[in-house]
């Protein structure tokens, strides 16, 4: 009984899934899930990336956060079109979420829709939301054992962003043992190195999003 | 319906952990839930506190991971006994995989079981699984708006364990906020400030832990 409804909810939610992804595809709008484990650098990442895109390109964001507008104030104050959505304690946001927030947007308008997921290494990544791209992002403090310990995010991602790579210096982290891993698990996943304070490897990220716009 | 299900199972889960509560005080073993985000340095912390009680106390541990073994490799090269939890996905545990673990151990020469939780700033912080204490671990690389933008873990736990400390020379993190946050969801928390790799500030955190003991 219990299994039942579970499956039912995976279910439903790939239906949202394959329903948003059509019409994303008529909108021809490249939509982009973040993901990665609290304090990874997610929001950082984005304004960098937002900063690196927004002349070419039309861009909204969907924060979601368990609590707070913390980061949906920083990507306001860039003048960027911005939804928080509050998942008032779940730990993901699934398709139908994403659904129900797009109508807070000029779609007509825009090129690329961000999502910020809920900071968790494990949950989000068992949901599509409507994306084409998943971009799994990992900081060096938190160490070279990640994708053993957590295999499914870096299975299922497009990409690999290694952030705050400048901490390497300070930190004990075995770069090749990480790449080594997720490419053994996603033989097609993009890495990347970043460091989003200082801007550096942005354009590596840009350059491969814009091969995959729809416009 | 779907309601439903989930109340009971935090219904179940609340009766088993009053269960296994009533069951360590007669065995007067203190159970410790150490839990926060991947990569915060949870394994780390568990090593050096084990280090700074073994000599008085008998330690287990209880290892849970999406996947792997990693950890339980470390513990159990100290020659503590350590069991290892696989959870297959799951994004935390529950009181009854404890239960079920407990025959694992000779309970009768334990007097403190340290379990660590899933990297998982979100899920671990909702189940209650037989423990006295819970304690919180935010690394300062994560950043200092963890406490708004997490804040059942926080509110929930005894005590708050800022780790990498050290790292605060390369992080721009005003502890103060983390700090006032942390007490205004939770008054009675405990702070501690850690750097793990060297030990410095596992003394306070031992000495918090052994006004505790049930022995």
């Amino acid at each position: 009984m219990e299994i039942k409804v579970v499956r039912q909810i995976m279910e439903w939610n790939e239906n949202c899934h394959a329903e948003l992804q059509t019409y994303l595809n008529e909108k021809k709008i490249l939509m982009i899930n973040i993901m990665g484990s609290p304090g990874t650098g997610k929001t950082t990442f984005i304004i960098k990336l937002i900063e690196s895109l927004r002349e070419e390109y039309n861009i909204g964001v969907i924060e979601a956060d368990i609590a707070g507008k913390i980061d949906a104030e920083k990507i306001a104050n860039m003048g960027i079109p911005v939804v928080q959505l509050n998942t008032d304690g779940a730990c993901h946001i699934e398709a139908l979420a994403i659904k129900n927030m797009l109508p807070e947007f000029d779609l007509d308008k825009l090129d690329i829709m961000i999502i910020e997921n809920v900071g968790n290494l494990v949950c989000p990544a068992e949901f599509d939301i409507g994306e084409d791209l998943k971009l799994a992002i990992l900081s060096i403090p938190e160490g070279d054992d990640k994708v053993e310990k957590y295999p499914l995010m870096f299975t299922r991602a497009d990409g690999l962003i290694l952030s705050k790579y400048d901490m390497k210096t300070y930190f004990d982290f075995d770069e090749d043992r990480v790449i080594n891993n997720a490419l053994n698990v996603n033989k097609d996943i993009k890495i990347f190195r970043v460091n989003s304070n200082k801007g550096e490897g942005i354009d590596d990220v840009r350059e491969w999003i814009k091969a995959k716009m729809k416009i």
